[in-house]
C-alpha cells in the first residue's frame, strides 16, 4: 500500500508510492556528449573576464589581479539580475494587489576556470574555495540593510535550469524574508515550544539512531535522505554542531561541508550518469543575531532533477515520490 | 527595474523580471512530429478496453455496452494508483515521524477515443462531456466518507508529466485537506473577516475593471493572467457565480466553462505551437455543504511548462517571471 508521510518541519504530505516505485537504478541519465575545457564565447571562462561586470569577490593565485586571469573561484555581478542592487525598497498597490520595488542583489559565483568541469569532478580544494566564497559573499550582502535574505543556490544542467555551462554557483539577496523560509521558521519555532528541542538536532538524533536514511557522515555533517522526501534522491547535508545561520561555519567546518557535498555529488553523479539537480543552502535570515538561535540549525539540500512536478503536485503541494528515502540511501552508501 | 508582486490569496511574492523578459513569442515551441489515430499497443484506445481496469462512468454512444468500444468519454481506475481504495485511514509513527495509510482514489478520464488529439483539438462537445465527467467523479467520489478532498488534473505533453500520449486527465481523491489548499482557504477566510468580501469575486471585479490582464470572457467565466503569475502564461478561469465547489457547476456553466477553457488552449496551442502544460481545478473540500461557502470561490488553473523551478525557486518559493502578465493576456488576447 502506498504511505503518506509526513514532513515534520512543514507539516506537508508526501506519497510514498511503493507499487509504481523504481528502482534507484532505473532513475540513471543517458549517456551525455563529450564537452570542451574552453569555449570562445562563454563569458565565464578565462580570458572573458571582461564579458562580465567587474568581480566582487575572487579566490585568486599570488599576483594576479583582479578581473584578470589568474583567479581560482569568482564572484560576479549577474549581467541580468533578477533584482537590481540601485534603488531603494518601496512598496506600491496596483489596484488591490501589492508590488514592492524589485531590489536586492544577484551573484554568480565561477566555480572553477576550466568550462568543463561538472560540480562532481570539482577537487576537496576547489569545493573548500567554493563554500569559503559563499560565506564571504553571504556576510557582504547581509552588511547592506536593505537585505533581508541570502539564498545560496546550485542549478546543475539544463533541467535544472542552468542556462550556462561553465560551473557556476548563484546568490540572490533579497528585501524580503522569502514567505516559505518564514514557514520553516514557524514551524520550528513551535517544534521548540512544543518540545524544547530544535527540530533539526533532533532528527539528527534519530537519523543517526535510524540509520537507514543516512548516506555518509564525517565529524561535522550528516549526509541523508529526508524522511518525506518530495523527489527520488532528495538528500540533505545537515551540520552536527547546531548553527542558524550558514555565516557561522568555521573554516575546520568548511573543509568537513566540503568533503560531504563532494561525496555526495560524486555518488549521484557515479550512480545516475550525472543527472540534472539544485541544491541550495537554507540558513537563517539576517546573520547570527536573528533571534531564532535555539531553534534554527541551517543547511543544504540538494534535489535531483528525476521527476516532474505536475498537475497534481502544482495543485495540492503534495508530492507523490515513487522511490523510497531508505532505498536511495542505501544505493548511494553501497557507491 | 524588476518588480515584486504579491500573490492577494497566499501571500507569495514573484519577481516579474522585465530586464531579463522575452518576448511572448520567444516562449513558442519547436515543431512536433505528426502522431497516430489509434496505437494497437496504447491501453486508452478504441479496443483495447480490457487493458484498463473496468470503467467507473462514461458517456457513451446509444446502446454500447460498458467496456466495448462505443464510448465518448471513459473514467477507469489508474492500473498504477498513487493511492489505493482498499482500507482505512489510520495514521502511524516511525520515530518522531508521521505516516498515513495511502489510501484515496486514483482516476484516469480518458476524454476521446482519438489517440492523436491534443487537448486543444478536443471539441466543444467532447469538452461538455469531459467536464461533465470530472463533475459526476467529483460528486462519487465525495461519497466515500474517507475522502476528503478531490483533486482534478490535466497534464499535457511529456515535460508537464503526461507518461502516455492518448488524451487524459487524472483525478486524485485524498483522506486529507492538502496543505496547500488549507493555506488558500485560510487566506480566504482572513480575507473575507477583514473586508467582508470574497476575494475571488473582488479579483474578478478588478480584473474586470482594469481589463489589461483579461484574454477572454463569457457570460459564465472570465480567462485572466494572474497579477502575480509565478511563469509565463499562468491562466486562470474565474466562474462569474460565486460558488465554492466545481460540483456545483451547473449545466449551463459546462457550455461555458467547455467555451473558455477550449478557446483558451487554442489559443496557446496556437501562439506558443502546442507547448506542455497542467492545468487544476482548485475546489472547495467536501463538496457543496463545506464551511466555507462565503468565501471560496472555484476555479481552473492552466500552467504552462514554459519556465524551470530552479534551485532559487524551490529554496524560497518565490518565483521570478521573466513575462509580465498584462503581455501574455495581450499576445492571447489578439489570436
Amino acid at each position: 500500500m502506498p504511505e503518506f508521510r509526513q514532513d515534520i518541519i512543514t507539516g506537508n504530505w508526501v506519497i510514498v508510492a511503493k507499487e509504481r516505485a523504481r528502482r534507484p537504478e532505473d532513475f540513471s541519465e543517458p549517456e551525455k556528449p563529450h564537452k570542451e575545457h574552453f569555449r570562445e564565447n562563454c563569458p565565464f571562462c578565462v580570458g572573458n573576464e571582461g564579458q562580465t561586470p567587474p568581480e566582487v569577490y575572487a579566490v585568486r593565485r599570488d599576483g594576479s589581479q583582479p578581473n584578470q586571469p589568474g583567479w581560482k573561484v569568482r564572484a560576479v555581478p549577474n549581467k541580468f539580475p533578477a533584482l537590481t542592487s540601485n534603488g531603494q525598497v518601496s512598496t506600491g498597490d496596483i489596484g488591490i494587489y501589492r508590488t514592492m520595488s524589485g531590489v536586492g542583489a544577484h551573484e554568480v559565483i565561477l566555480e572553477t576556470p576550466d568550462h568543463d568541469r561538472s560540480p562532481a569532478e570539482l577537487t576537496q580544494q576547489e569545493l573548500e574555495d567554493v563554500m569559503a566564497t559563499y560565506r564571504h559573499r553571504h556576510h557582504a550582502l547581509l552588511e547592506d540593510e536593505r537585505i533581508k535574505y541570502v539564498s545560496i543556490f546550485r542549478n546543475h544542467g539544463r533541467s535544472a535550469g542552468a542556462s550556462l555551462e561553465h560551473p557556476h554557483s548563484q546568490i540572490i539577496a533579497t528585501p524580503i524574508v522569502p514567505p516559505l523560509i518564514q514557514d520553516s521558521i514557524s514551524a520550528a519555532k513551535n517544534y521548540h515550544s512544543r518540545t524544547g528541542k530544535c527540530v533539526y538536532c533532533h532528527m539528527l538524533e534519530e537519523e543517526r539512531k535510524a540509520g537507514v536514511r543516512v548516506v555518509y557522515s564525517n565529524p561535522g555533517f550528516v549526509v541523508y535522505e529526508p524522511f518525506a522526501s518530495r523527489t527520488p534522491f532528495e538528500t540533505c547535508i545537515m551540520p552536527l554542531r547546531h548553527s542558524p545561520s550558514f555565516g557561522e561555519i568555521s573554516d575546520q567546518e568548511i573543509e568537513y561541508l566540503a568533503d560531504a557535498l563532494g561525496l555526495t555529488m560524486r555518488k549521484i553523479a557515479d550512480g545516475l550518469n550525472d543527472p540534472s539537480y539544485n541544491y541550495m543552502i537554507r540558513t537563517a535570515p539576517i546573520d547570527d543575531e536573528y533571534e531564532g538561535s535555539e531553534y534554527l540549525h541551517w543547511h543544504l539540500r540538494i534535489l535531483p532533477k528525476l521527476a516532474i512536478a505536475a498537475g497534481f503536485e502544482m495543485g495540492t503541494g503534495i508530492y507523490i515520490n515513487t522511490a523510497t528515502p531508505e532505498d536511495t540511501a542505501k544505493f548511494l552508501r553501497n557507491i
